[in-house]
Order: C-alpha cells, then sequence, then structure tokens
C-alpha cells in the first residue's frame, strides 16, 4: 500500500485490482430517486454540479430499543462506487423521464461522470457503531455524489439493520447455540432473501437455508426435509379411501352422507390394518432397503426391518414402556427413506403427527438401525407446540435410550427448534429451560419485524469548505456540520468509553491525554476521557482522486470476524436487552463550540405572537 | 385460445410465445431452501420424485389487522417456471453441497428437469384475496414441484403484502389524493425497493421515485428536490466564515474561544449584509438568470430580480404583510436555480428553514414570477412539522394571493407531503383537517413495517390422488386437503358475498341455485347462499402438459385496474379501518364432511395421564 501510495495517484488508480460490480446486478446507477436526477440537472443548469460537497451518512437511533448497530453493506457500496457509470440505455431512459426542455449537454454530462473523483471514508463493514457518527463520508461533486445517495442508503440500511438483528438474535441465545438463517420464503423479495442471509452471517449467524446465498457468498447451508416430505409417505393399504371424492358426487347431502358412511367403514378397516405393531412401513414406498455399513464393510439387506426391530426395541425397554403406542408408520418411511439417503446426516423434523408418541421414538429407530451400521445420526428438528418443554422430554427420552440400551452419546442427539422464533421467544425459552442445540430464525430474523426499517441519512455538511448545517426542530435531527474524523477512545479495562468526532484539522486525541467530550446538542453533558486506546474509525475505502491507499474489501468471513470481536469488547450494560445503557457519542470541545456558532446564526429568531 | 386448445397439448405448446425470466436475475432455481434439494434426492433415491402432488398455496390470515389482502406476485411465478431450468454450474455447485454418498444419477436427473410437466392455477394478479383460499395450486412430480416452493413463497409473500398495504393507504387517502411511493433508500435491500415501487403501483399508488422501477415497469416518476439541494445554495457573503476550523487550530480552548470570538463578529457582519431586503439571493450561484417564455415570444433577462421584486410585493400586500419578514436567500436563490432549470414542474421543498417564514413566501415568488412568463408552478412539498396546520396555512397564503394579486387558480397549488407517513397518520390527518393533495410514502409503505412478513405457506393437499391433511393443535393451520375449485359467490347487490372451496369433480355452484356454505372448521357456522353471479377464482397460467387454454400475463396497468375495480366490489364494512368485518370463506358441505372424516382418521386420540 505505501509503496503505492509513494507512486502518486495515477499509477496508484493503474494497479488496482478491479472490483466487481454489485452482487444484485439490479444494483445501476438507475436504482436511486428521481429528485437526484431533476437535483443533477439543476446544477449541471447552474454551473453547480462541480462544486465539492461533503455528505455524512448516519443514522440518529439504534434500531429494535437497542444501543448498538452493527454497521454492513459496505462492499457493496464500494462495489456500486466502483463501477458507476451510465450506460447509453440508461441515458436515453433519463433523457424521456425528463422534460424535454431539459439541454441536450446534461446528457453529455451523464454520459462523462463516474467516480473517479469521489473519495470514500468510512467505518470497516462489521463494526459496532453507533447514532450521530458518520459511516461513510462521502466527498465528490455534488451532482455525483447525489446520484449516490439512493442506492448507498439502500445498501445499507437494511444491510445493518440485519446484521444487528442477527448479532442481537445471537445475543440472547448464547454463543454455544448453532444459529441457522430459514427466512427466505418470508424475506421482502429475492434479495431480501439473499441479504438477510448474507447480513445475518456477518451477524453472528452460523448457515443458512439459502442455497443461492451459499453458492455466491460460501456460507454454510442447512436443512433437511419438510412436513410435506413426512405427508407424502403413507400406507398404501389405506388408499382406497383415498380422494374418491372425483368419483361421481352424490347429488344430495344425505346421499353423500351414506357414500361417506361406506367410506369410513372402508377406511377404518384399513387404518385398523395400518395399526399393529410390526405393520410394514408402507413397504411399497421404499424400493431400495439395502443400506452398506459405514465403514463399507458389510451391507444391511433391508434397513426397514432393521429399523422396526428397533421401534419394537424401544416400546418393550423398562423406561421407555408405555411412553408411545403404535407410532405413525408412515412417518417411519419417510424417516427409514431420508436415512437410506441421507445416512452420514439423518436429521429428522418429528412434529408432524405427535412429537413424543410418534416423532421420536419412530426417529430413534432409525438413529438406532443407523448406529448399528456404524453411523452417527444428527438429531431432530421441533417446528411446532411448546418448544422448552418438548426439547426436555425428548433430551429425557434420548438419555434413557443411551443408559437403557447402551448407546454412547445418544442422549447428546442435537435438537433444532424453529417456528416462529425471535429475540423474545428465544429469551422466554431461557427463562423456562430447554434442551434446545440449534434455532432455524425466519420471519422476524430477515423481515427485521420488529422494527422493519433503519433510518440512515445522508446529510450535507459542507461545500466548497463552507460547513452546512440542517436545522430542525428536533434536536435529534440537527446534522453535525463540517469535514470531520471520528475516534473511539478505550478505557482502562480495553472497553470502548466514547466514540468522538473532530474538525478535520483538529489535533486527533492521544493515548494517555486528557481530552473533553462533549454531548453534541447538550450544553451540560461533557466528561473528560484520558484514552488507552485510540481507534480513527473512518478509513479511506475509496481514494478516487487522492493519493491515499485504498483499504481492502476483506473476506465475509473476516467481517463476519470483526463483528464477533467487536461486539465481544462492549460493555455488557450497553448489551443487555433490557434498559441498556447508552453508549457515549461526543465532539472535541471545539467543534461543539462551532456547531452552536452555526446554529445561533442558522436558526431564525422566533416571534410570538 | 379455444383454436390452440383444439390442436392439442403439443402443438400448442410450440405457439406459445416466448416468456421471459423474472425481473430479478438472482431469481434461479438455487434460490431455495436446500431442504428442497435434500429432499429431491431423497425421492429420488426412494423411486418417489415424479409421484403426482397437488400443493396448495396460500395464506392464513389477512394483514395489517384486515379483512382482505391483495395478491401479487403471479407474474415472477409464472416467469421463473416458464424458465426453470438448472444451468450446469448450478448443479455443480448442488453437488458440491449435497454429500459425496449422494449418486450422480441425481445430478442428471436435475439437469433433465423443467417445468413443462407442472400445471399452475392461480387467482389473477391484483385480485382481492383471503385467508384459507388457495392463491396457487401447483400439480406436478413432487420434487419439482417442493423445488419450486421456496421461490414462489418468496416472489409472493412480500409482493402480495406490498399491494395489500398499498391499498391500504389508498383506502384511507381517498381517492382523490395522489399517491407517490417514495420508499427505495429504506427499503429491505435493492428489490426489496424495485418490488415495493411495482406492488405499491398494483395496490393503487400513482407514482414512484425510483427511476429503475419507472424503467422496468413503465411507472411514472416522480420527484423534485431534497433539502441538501437547498443547503447547497448560500450567499457568498458569508463564506469568509466557512470551514476554517481547518486553518491552524487552537491549542488550547481558551485560544479557541478568542479565535471564535472573532469568527462570530465575522460571520455577524456577513449575516447582517445577508439580511436587510434587497439583498442579491446568492447572485454568484446563478450564472444564467435568463428564462424565455412559456410561448417563447419573449425572454427575461433577469428572472433573479423578477422573483426579488414579486417577493418584495407580496411582503407588502395588504393581508401577508408582517406574516413574515426576511425570507431566507440561500433558499430563494436554490428555489430560482430550480425554476430555471424546470420552468414547466417547479414543485419547491419549502421547509429547509421555515415554512411559513421563508419556505412559503420563497416559494411564491418564483412561482409568480413564473407565472409573468406563461409557466404555472406545481406547488410545494412539505417533509416535517405539522403538515395538516402548515398545509392548511400554506393553502391559506395561496389563495390571499389569488384574491389579492389576481392570479386565477394560484390558490389550487398543489400541496405534497412527506415525513414517515403511514395510515394512521394518514387518518389522523384526515381528523384533523388538512389541504393536502398528494402524499409521498416511503419507510413505512415499502417495508410494511406496521407488519413485515406475509405468511403464505405451501402445503401438500393430494398426493397420487390420495388426499393429505396436515393436522395441528392450533386449528387454524390444519390444511384443507384434496384438489380443489374455489368460486367467489355473489349476492343481488353485486358484492362478493362468500368464497367456497369443493372438491375437484364436484358439481360447480350455479346463479340462482341454493347451495350450502360451511365453514371449513367449525361445525356450526354455516349459511345457504343463492348466488346471482358465480365467479371461478383460479385459471390456469401454466398448462403443463395439460391442453388446457393459458391465461396470458396481463400487462401491470391491467392489474392494478383489476386490483382497483375489486376493491370497489367489496361491501365497505369487509375493507374499514376499525373492526373490520370478515369476509366468509367456506367449503361445499361435501368436502366439508371430507376434511372431519379424514381429520378423525389422522388425528390420533389423546390419552390423559
Amino acid at each position: 500500500m505505501d509503496a503505492a501510495k509513494a507512486n502518486g495517484p495515477k499509477k496508484e488508480q493503474n494497479q488496482r485490482p478491479v472490483i466487481p460490480g454489485p452482487t444484485n446486478p439490479m444494483v445501476t446507477p438507475l436504482l436511486s430517486d428521481f429528485y437526484q436526477f431533476t437535483m443533477a440537472y439543476s446544477y449541471w443548469k447552474a454551473a453547480k454540479h462541480n462544486e465539492r460537497a461533503v455528505f455524512d451518512l448516519y443514522f440518529r437511533k439504534n434500531p429494535f430499543g437497542g444501543e448498538y448497530t452493527i454497521f454492513a453493506g459496505l462492499e457493496e457500496c464500494i462495489r456500486f462506487i466502483a463501477n458507476f457509470k451510465f450506460t447509453a440505455e440508461e441515458i436515453a431512459f433519463i433523457r424521456a423521464s425528463l422534460p424535454k426542455t431539459c439541454e441536450d449537454g446534461f446528457y453529455d454530462y451523464l454520459r462523462g461522470i463516474d467516480c473517479s473523483d469521489v473519495e470514500v471514508h468510512a467505518v470497516p463493514e462489521g463494526s459496532v457503531a453507533f447514532p450521530k457518527v458518520p459511516l461513510l463520508i462521502v466527498e465528490g461533486p455534488i451532482a455525483v455524489v447525489q446520484l449516490l445517495e439512493t442506492p448507498i442508503l439502500n445498501l445499507i440500511n437494511y444491510a445493518s439493520l440485519v446484521s444487528t438483528n442477527a448479532a442481537r438474535h445471537r445475543f440472547v441465545a448464547g454463543k454455544s447455540k448453532l444459529l441457522l438463517e430459514f427466512g427466505l420464503r418470508r424475506a421482502q423479495g429475492p434479495d431480501g432473501g439473499i441479504g438477510a442471509s448474507k447480513y445475518s452471517y456477518i451477524g453472528g449467524f452460523d448457515a443458512t437455508s439459502n442455497v443461492e446465498a451459499g453458492r455466491l457468498f460460501g456460507i454454510p447451508l442447512r436443512g433437511t426435509h419438510s412436513h410435506a416430505f413426512v405427508s407424502s409417505f403413507m400406507c398404501k393399504e389405506g388408499s382406497e379411501s383415498g380422494c374418491d371424492m372425483k368419483a361421481s358426487p352424490p347429488e344430495t347431502r344425505e346421499q353423500y352422507g351414506e357414500e361417506l358412511e361406506v367410506k369410513c367403514r372402508k377406511f377404518q378397516r384399513a387404518a385398523k390394518a395400518k395399526l399393529p405393531a410390526g405393520c410394514p412401513p408402507s413397504p411399497d414406498e421404499i424400493v431400495e432397503k439395502s443400506l452398506k455399513s459405514h465403514d463399507g464393510s458389510s451391507t444391511c439387506e433391508d434397513f426397514v426391518s432393521l429399523a422396526q426391530t428397533w421401534l419394537s426395541k424401544i416400546k418393550r425397554s423398562h423406561s421407555l414402556h408405555g411412553i408411545f403406542g403404535e407410532t405413525n408408520q408412515s412417518e417411519l418411511a419417510a424417516f427409514t427413506s431420508y436415512a437410506l439417503a441421507f445416512p452420514n446426516s439423518f436429521l429428522a423434523l418429528v412434529d408432524t403427527y405427535d412429537v413424543m408418541r410418534s416423532g421420536i421414538p419412530n426417529f430413534c429407530a432409525v438413529a438406532l438401525a443407523l448406529n448399528d451400521l456404524g453411523y452417527k445420526a444428527v438429531g431432530i428438528r421441533l417446528d411446532s407446540g411448546d418448544l422448552a418443554y418438548l426439547s426436555c422430554e425428548a433430551r429425557k427420552f434420548f438419555r434413557t435410550i443411551e443408559k437403557e440400551l447402551r448407546v454412547p452419546d445418544f442422549g447428546k442427539m442435537s435438537i433444532t427448534a424453529s417456528n416462529d422464533l425471535n429475540e423474545e421467544t428465544l429469551d422466554a425459552l431461557n427463562k423456562q429451560g430447554h434442551e434446545v442445540d440449534a434455532f432455524g430464525i425466519g420471519t422476524y430474523l430477515v423481515t427485521c419485524y420488529a422494527q422493519a426499517a433503519l433510518g440512515c441519512v445522508f446529510k450535507l455538511v459542507e461545500i466548497n469548505n463552507q460547513p452546512r448545517i440542517k436545522l430542525s426542530e428536533d434536536v435529534s435531527k440537527v446534522s453535525i456540520p463540517c469535514r470531520k474524523r471520528c475516534f473511539r477512545l478505550y478505557g482502562k479495562e480495553g472497553y470502548p468509553l466514547v466514540d468522538i468526532m473532530t474538525g478535520e484539522n483538529e489535533p486527533p486525541p492521544k493515548v494517555s491525554e486528557r481530552i473533553l467530550c462533549r454531548h453534541p446538542f447538550s450544553e451540560s453533558k461533557r466528561a473528560y476521557v484520558v484514552p488507552q486506546r485510540v481507534e480513527e474509525l473512518l478509513k479511506c475505502f475509496w481514494p478516487g482522486s487522492t493519493d491515499k491507499a485504498r483499504e481492502e474489501l476483506p473476506p465475509l468471513k473476516d467481517i463476519r470476524d470483526r463483528c464477533i470481536k467487536q461486539l465481544e469488547l462492549m460493555r455488557s450494560d450497553h448489551m443487555r436487552r433490557l434498559n441498556p445503557t447508552p453508549y457515549k457519542v461526543s465532539v472535541s470541545a471545539k467543534l461543539y463550540d462551532f456547531i452552536h456558532f452555526l446554529w445561533l446564526n442558522e436558526a431564525p429568531v422566533g416571534e410570538l405572537q
């Protein structure tokens, strides 16, 4: 980097590796608000388009009632910026959308622009971030920077929101649990799903069900089978009772009543035939019943019967006797079939019929049959009911089998829980006590149901070296003017104490040197800090035409690691779910004075009438 | 269509026009849950993959506490299905993700599959829909249909949710208001934004700010300028007080204090210089001040001065005298500049400084100057504060000008309001009384903040002609078995009375013939209906290998029209926000009996211990 820097901007630019475009090809310069184009035209018409502007991107309030936010979405922004260029087709569309009175020169101008003169400083992706401190500082010709506003906000708002949501779920679940993102079907559109997978992973999830996200980002994939899989198996004996609603329907309800009675009798016979112990689990369904042992040394010719045998054994076993009667045989057929397909990774969804009276015994029968052949079943998934209670009962069942049938480690069988889980339900499960090892979380995670949007804003803080402040009757909406530098100050115990913003040319805070940190808007809130460590928060991720070194975009795994480490560094009272302590965000004394000086000068003096 | 039908399936298939792929290129067969692939492998291994399965896609509960839902997302589903085919790269990824023990034949099988043997019936997009009634019925080889499950749910859940949200906003706002979707920056990812634009339009919005959505779908675009645009203009006289925090920073706070004092004096001088009436509005900022009249017959050489003159006139006018003093001159410069760029569509954001004391008078000055040249200003946008009060005050101001300065129609100036609007705030505005003509709605609309997910599910209802029912302790989660037909029955007044599901081969309800409609799960809830009109709800949108005619995918405008018309047909008590009456969804007597017959046979008999 330093060598490249020494060579000056031009050469460095040539040496830069090509940054690929955004993951979603729909992210183009047109993915923007129309007013960015009308403004661009106005700037151009007023010959203001190249005025040098500085914008801060920040949020005003942490989401989910918490006191921290994970910053994410930077890589996609930089990819977008690096490849920002209008195609002829895009320009044609803009031309068709703007009034005919707009001058041709503007489209020539659009044709020529890119981000080679835009400079982006940003907090690294995966960082813990706080309100008001800029996540991104974007400097460049005002028309270009404003064209970037909407796509950048779009790419950061949701990404940061989901990462934060994931981190919060991780916090409640605890470090030892496996967290699986299962939200694709309920996500807000296709790349709402893909984004959720990526950013949940950054926030501390372990895997996703989303295959495309696995392919794009290398996130581990998880998933076994659904209720439909189980329902698709059935005792063939019952078949005559099938959908023959299709056969000549009766003309009257009375007639139908008779028909139904006949049908019921048939079905009951079939059902009876299905029930006795030893009834083969839909043998027609399973064509290939043989399974080689794990070490390949032998072959079990009838794995189906082996599972059956184990089911009988469990039923007769001392401690489990009477816990269940006849299990659902089509479920057993489904489990057996799944185990034959995936003998090394058998995980069964056990709640299609009845968890304790069918799902768990059937699972155990198949798991024990696998065990005979040297395979180790993975475990079960619960997708309904009282997850705390069921997980404890399942664990008891597994432990009893381990003890009674002397199967080492059977009690440690993994239990996955899913079904509309969120922070609250995880918390409730913890309080009740549970035996769940892995949580599959969907809707509430990916849609950020508890708060579906993060309100990042993009505010002009300087133009042509002139500070700009945006006033508002709501103090929390007043922007902090000037191009700034931002630092995190760490205390003796290694915790971050406070973030401080200074003017760009102020001397930065120094280790062991006392510095006054002021609340940006509240006169009385201030504190002296003697930092033990000073971390500059924003780095140059896109140097534009400057000779600054460009920070490399780290791989996803590193972003995730950064996030986990940064969260571990935080003092616990900032992190707790109930009444967390706000982390302090401050400005230097000098910046404080400057803000209030500008404020007084810009604010109109009221007149009471 | 009928001719094609007569030619039989093969020929018709050849004649079908090519259906393009999904709008978002990320929608591929891999945009699915991993378990769909593990199940597909299991089915294939058990030679069950080609068993004929029927799945219903439906939701269980209307969103937003309402009693209706708009169905959307169908076109994208059909595009996906029509082009469903794995690429070699995709198959390679699946192979790498599944255990090594999986047999090669499976990948050959994947390579060969498409949806030529899948049949899709669906409710037309833009229809009003209700819980439990299938929106889609998908029939085909079980392994293929399950691979479709996740992408289809993903494409429908959010689409229907946003369309419904938009329709609800429209309902509260009233027919006469212009509704603008402004949500891109806060949407859940790039195509969360694009989807929101498309589906808000279907639900009754008039336009979007999202340029890419405009390009993709032909949705009208709206937008003018932001606060940053206004802030970027300034009196050059004030420049010496600019960000010279950059110049040699003082070493101590005391020193800085002095420096600040000096700076303040400078700034106050500048500010004073800026304040007196007649101070040119940042004249340096506006290079080209001339504007041709609308009819091209004359040219105003100094449009800036013209606006200035009007500002003075307004200030001196009888009724407006004393309402405002000095307006913000940089705001006036911004407005003037915007008007010079867009003389035919001048719409100004008037709340950057102070709506009534600066924004409105400045706007009026520019609008009156435009009026002199034969142009008609469009109006203003309010983005903060008490929108009801400010809109009324603005209206009064406009009417006063119309009257006092005799400018016809000036009082009808359009007022757009934005700033975190949602159903509740629209309702509150209505109750307070307001003068807003157009609403710009973002975050709450596009993220469906009030309820961020719709819970559509995809349930197996039949396999190999055998009915399947999914039981649950929660009655609302019990699925309705069998391949069905669904009808909407209309009453004398033209309102829909009830939706009814029947078995596939039952005789359909007939006009003027009494039919018993039963609640699917509640014995005592039933009613006889004599329909005046019977509408079959699901149509064949993808005939697969059958010789059914394929419904064409209508253009977006038609979908939107359908939605608006269907909503108008509904009885008002189903639509109201507070305690709406649930619309009735029923099953035929025959289907009712069949459901309960299956239910009793499948449900385990409990044992109290």
